[in-house]
């Protein structure tokens, strides 16, 4: 049913954006413009303070709401799934082929729809927290391996706890954003050495999705992990750019700190859960049972194909560095959430929470360049030219991912983003 | 000739809010006024916003701005070091008894002065990010011993780095809310048991300043550090709550999280780095010499005495339980902020920046329960009644700090909390 409807805006079979995903984001028609939320639809964004101006949120809920005139999606992303639900729904609508309203009005068609390829992405939302989580088995295995041995490679608490981290909102930017080689202090080589202070020699990425949340909970009052699904509003790729020798000399005991917080970067379209929801697939049976408070009535989760590739400035194309899946996650979005919540922590509208590392059962799955070159031990070969252990200076890292429908794709578009020498 | 500068509003000897302070916060005058800045002097509230409406900022930098007009002092706190002299320059002549136009216009005096006992306090910005750094040496020699035993203490990247995590900014509350006991989870008590989910048994304060960031940087460019001072705004005293049976089973391997994110309480009034100035005093020396990058021209910190005090609900009076001292810090405010940055990241105005738990060379100077009770081996005895190894439910942590000038007091006012039963 889904795959049969059509929109009046032409969409190429391979799009990420057609009518059936509707994603979210915050743009600029120009420069000079001011933001505004708009709608990915085939190679084009449609520009929701338009529409609202126009007065075709007529439903009950959005009729009298000034959040499409807002330059972030945070008003919007409060008010809960019913109203996301009339908005898709007016939307789905307006853009369907049967329907003359935009379709037929070229004075309003002409104001609403843009090129993506002509407007400026900016973020979706005002990010008031930014936490993550590290909800991939695989990957917490892989790094326990790496940094600790072989022999219990997972921490105590890791079957019992999504282990999260808050990381820094200020430097979560938007897609195609280029970013600094990260200075700082690295382990002394021997005990007799002081440490060192240069640009990070061991930059990696980190292959993660990331929730938006939507009305969020008031400080004192956890929410339930049956519930907690309805605090997602939709989901996003995220890179976690890492400098893994700043992070090893930094990071103990109070974690992670300026190994991560010099960039991390989002894809700019939020791909929403009514979206994903023909996309819906068990989780990982869970061994030991968790705590009641993070036992699921229904453990679901969504099956979305992710990619990562590395473009070298020297060459061509982009080699495939990783495939993985949302599907691998052992912790789901809904225990987070409940996790974050259970000794009282608000969250709120437009807050961050990101899975951790994505990595997968294979080496072909694992979702950083320190588990692909493990530990650095051996180099990755790229398929049209090169071979990396870790990032040099040019290389634009490029993540995807989408979910196959009956006929259509739902997908993220890019996340993307190039290193840049240290500056001087 | 600071200490001879009296105001025409009545300010007691012992008061912390002379005339040579004049901090800095945001209040509504009553339940349904608008939240506006203000600046405390004696038991009053000078409003900042009936002062600006009246055109009395008439200097270069501040006569066209509408920061005194926003809900919060992020709009002031961007403008950076000069328009900061230039407003206290001109509210330090509007309050003195020598100048008629604010004494003297009765009209406008009402209108601008409230009773501090009849004004509710707001937080003084939109917190962007928290960070919490960990930058008393006996502190963290004190932790160590406690969890890594006394050899060795310190990890070896202390004395290298000012280490820190990233907190949480939406669980920042303002001094007077109240704080639930956190419920959470708890370490198995042996390798064939399961972790438990209760209420935290071992809730603590922590002790702790905090800077408010002024104009902050772009992300990619670094702030050096002789000129990190620029940054700062002003200081609060902040109660990091910890509840650390919640801590010790989450934070390996990325740090706290919900041990630490169920309420940061600080203090409203933001005393200034000018109305500081008079108690400059030297920094430890610190062996070894830190990176070039960390390096200071002239160690400089402030000699701020600070206090805490616990009031059991069943108790008339509070008792003090630790006397410490912000100079005790090992890594300095502009070291913190060099260091915080020195990766690229981004600070921005109104950001929050606390310098950990400022514990002294005595047990009496110990600025958190675990190290009072040595991991609550031992009990401490309240001088007006009670003991305590942690703190019970109807316990008010109350924490203030002061600088002594000659002839008057430069002080912080409090910071307090009641610790509420947790929630069924």
């Amino acid at each position: 049913m889904a795959g049969k409807l059509v929109s009046f805006v032409p969409v190429a079979p391979d799009s990420h954006f057609p009518i059936q995903n509707l994603p979210y984001g915050v743009f600029r028609p120009n420069a000079e413009a001011s933001p505004r939320p708009g709608v990915a639809i085939g190679d084009h964004v449609l520009d929701l303070s338009v529409l609202a101006r126009a007065g075709l949120f007529s439903g009950p809920l959005l009729t009298n709401s000034d959040c499409f005139l807002q330059s972030s999606l945070n008003s919007f992303m409060a008010l809960g799934r019913p109203a996301w639900k009339e908005a898709r729904a007016t939307i789905q609508k307006l853009l369907s082929a049967e329907e003359s309203t935009l379709r037929d009005n070229t004075e309003l068609r002409v104001k609403a729809l843009f090129r993506q390829d002509e407007v400026k992405m900016e973020l979706p939302a005002k990010i008031g927290d930014y936490t993550d989580f590290y909800s991939s088995k695989e990957h917490a295995v892989n790094c326990g391996t790496l940094f600790r041995g072989k022999d219990n490679p997972l921490t105590p608490n890791w079957l019992h706890i999504p282990i999260a981290y808050h990381g820094r909102a200020s430097s979560v930017v938007i897609s195609g954003t280029s970013i600094f080689r990260p200075r700082g202090q690295t382990s002394p080589v021997d005990t007799q050495s002081s440490p060192s202070y240069k640009p990070s020699a061991l930059l990696d990425f980190e292959l993660e999705m990331a929730l938006f949340v939507g009305p969020g909970n008031s400080l004192g009052s956890p929410l339930e992990v049956d519930f907690a699904s309805d605090q997602i509003f939709g989901l996003v790729i995220m890179n976690d750019w890492s400098a893994r020798d700043i992070q090893k000399w930094e990071a103990f005991p109070l974690g992670p700190f300026l190994g991560k917080n010099f960039g991390t970067t989002i894809s700019p379209w939020i791909v929403t859960v009514e979206a994903l929801e023909p996309f819906i697939c068990d989780a990982p049976v869970q061994n030991p049972s968790p705590l009641p408070y993070l036992k699921e009535s229904e453990r679901k989760t969504f099956d979305i194909s992710l990619e990562v590739a590395i473009k070298p400035e020297e060459e061509e194309k982009a080699s495939i560095v990783c495939r993985s899946n949302f599907k691998y996650l052992y912790w789901t979005m809904a225990q987070q959430v409940a996790h974050h919540t259970v000794n009282g922590c608000d969250l709120n509208p437009g807050d961050l929470v990101a899975s951790g590392t994505i990595s997968g059962p294979e080496q072909g799955n694992f979702g950083s360049l320190i588990e692909l070159s493990w530990g650095g031990s051996r180099e990755i070969n790229l398929e049209h030219g090169g071979a990396r252990k870790f990032l040099k200076d040019g290389d634009e890292v490029i993540m995807t991912g989408h979910c196959k429908g009956d006929g259509y794709v739902v997908g993220f578009g890019t996340c993307s983003g190039k290193i840049l020498p240290a500056r001087s």
